[in-house]
């Protein structure tokens, strides 16, 4: 029998996998009475800080080839890799307290390159309150940027993917599909506005949007979309064992992407299955909606349900359709080979 | 004038350069109050937890081809990935509280293969006294691995790379140059013991002798050898503003590595500019030797001197050599072009 390859699997199997490892027979983790929550079933790993806080840390390996589009600069390539880690920190209500980054690059990669992404780097990290504290750097075929965010918050606040109940309200903030579109638009050389390419260049983790969340105390569970709305819907029915109804009609688009689409097939295609947004996925309290309601640009999209009814989307004509777990994955999981 | 290429400035020159842009122009780490040690100083960032403990953070980026010799197995991949920043951790003195593991690898790897990889993650982390509490998965064309570590410590009791004083008894944990021997063995296809071959890949970091070191109260400095023992000296030194006198008959060098070499230069190369070793140099306060001298294997191998005196070896017969600044280093320096 030959040995399974990863790309047969999928991410989310092998983390699962994985997460066994690092777990001991009795399901604890292992050489940690600090750890409250273990590798795989969230945006972060939490450490228990012994007071009333928890540390929260989030890891995140980029490519050239494969995360950073051709026309992005420097500058942006550094920021991206502080982004997406900083958005970990935000999803889980936390206050980042220092980013660091290792740095693999090519031999003949230029001083100025590498101060550019150092600088896109530093002023991602002050947006969010904090700086580039360490690092590594070596020297590799591809350039490729490790970073890993660290923040912090009070076991009282944290907002975990489970927390969620039937009934609580599903928000996100800011609008969907936004940097799927400017991807679509690059690969077919179509033309999109500046505001458009910078949500897939330049995203903004939400890292004031959630401390108010988190502080609210509202919110019963939250994450990012950057793996697109259906995965992260997904990802929180699993952990908090519910379901999702989604109202079409009320998912955040801006025109210029409705505009950019032909159909409303490929709009909700758009909305539901791309990833980049790295906006935030938040169940709310329904009693306390009017807690969250002026803390930043929030949309109610649907409601929780039992998790036997599962994720589905329903149309303005009040037709029921499943949301399919697919969007952006590392490790695609491709048909096993039955002949092997 | 052409653009300057990393690999003419060379590893800790470009860390000096990057961490600049990590800082505010009055010299202070941005947006974060709470760092007590940036970028590039020491070997972990260091975080105030506002109460009598710090944290401590370092990051490593290791690749299959440069990092990993051929005759490893996935098991020993994934120790050494842990192990290299479990002993930065240790080198503060600090206890470490968990270990996040960024994994880039090749669509066909098999999964047996990634699953051996986490064991040794996870058995290097346990023999620390931790856990891999997270991480992150994606494919790659060459097996990257970016471990991140994180660890605790008192305030009073953190050991940094400044803090020796002239005068100060320079001393490491362990042998020199057992690493170095192993990699030229496997070069020259020349046959050494399992214990040799083991101290290159599965190095030991010194998680309990650096937890004892800094309780003692009798170090004043620490770091480890990772990049050899002349590197360390040098960093150590710049840090601390001291010289250093190391007697050449003192270092400590296992009896199979005498046997392997053919002149005593030979040996003093291994043992001072060959890395891998992971050991611990630490100076001591003379006055409290008597402290530290049971807590583990460490030898004194000579003292700290004034600055301006430089970092010598002293010979048997007293002669007086200067180290040279080289040993490990991930970005070499080359020469410069001057034609360009």
């Amino acid at each position: 029998m030959k040995d399974i390859k990863v790309s047969s699997v999928g991410e989310r199997a092998l983390i699962s996998r994985l997460s066994e490892i690092f777990k001991a027979p009795d399901g604890k983790e292992k050489g940690q009475e600090g750890v409250l929550i273990g590798a795989g079933s969230d945006d972060c790993a939490v450490l228990d800080l012994k007071g009333e806080d928890c540390l929260v840390v989030t890891t995140d390996m980029l490519h050239r080839t494969t995360d950073f589009p051709e026309e992005m600069t420097p500058w942006q390539m550094g920021w991206m890799s502080a982004a997406v880690n900083l958005s970990d920190i935000a999803a889980m209500g936390a206050e980042p307290t220092g980013v660091v980054m290792a740095i693999g690059m090519p031999a003949d990669t230029g001083v100025a390159f590498v101060e550019e992404l150092a600088k896109g780097m530093q002023a991602c990290a002050e947006f969010c309150g904090t700086a580039v504290i360490g690092g590594d750097l070596d020297t590799h075929v591809e350039l490729t940027i490790t970073g890993t965010a660290l923040g912090r918050v009070k076991k009282s606040q944290i907002l975990l993917r489970r927390g969620a109940r039937p009934g609580d309200l599903v928000c996100v903030t800011g609008y969907t599909g936004s940097a799927g579109v400017a991807l679509e638009a690059l690969q077919s050389k179509k033309p999109v506005s500046e505001t458009i390419l910078k949500t897939l260049f330049e995203p903004i983790p939400r890292t004031k949007e959630a401390r108010k969340l988190a502080e609210s105390g509202a919110a019963t569970s939250m994450m990012d979309t950057s793996d697109g709305l259906a995965m992260s819907l997904y990802d929180l029915a699993r952990q908090s064992h519910v379901g999702f109804r989604i109202r079409e009609n009320t998912l955040p688009i801006l025109r210029e992407v409705r505009e950019f689409v032909s159909s409303s097939e490929k709009l909700t295609e758009l909305a539901l299955y791309t990833g980049g947004d790295f906006e935030l996925l938040i169940t709310i309290d329904p009693q306390k909606l009017k807690k969250v309601q002026n803390i930043c640009n929030l949309t109610v999209i649907g409601e929780c349900t039992k998790y036997e009814t599962g994720i589905v989307l329903e149309s303005p004509g009040y037709k029921l359709t499943t949301i399919e777990q697919r969007g952006y994955q590392q490790l695609k999981a491709e048909p096993v080979d039955k002949s092997s």
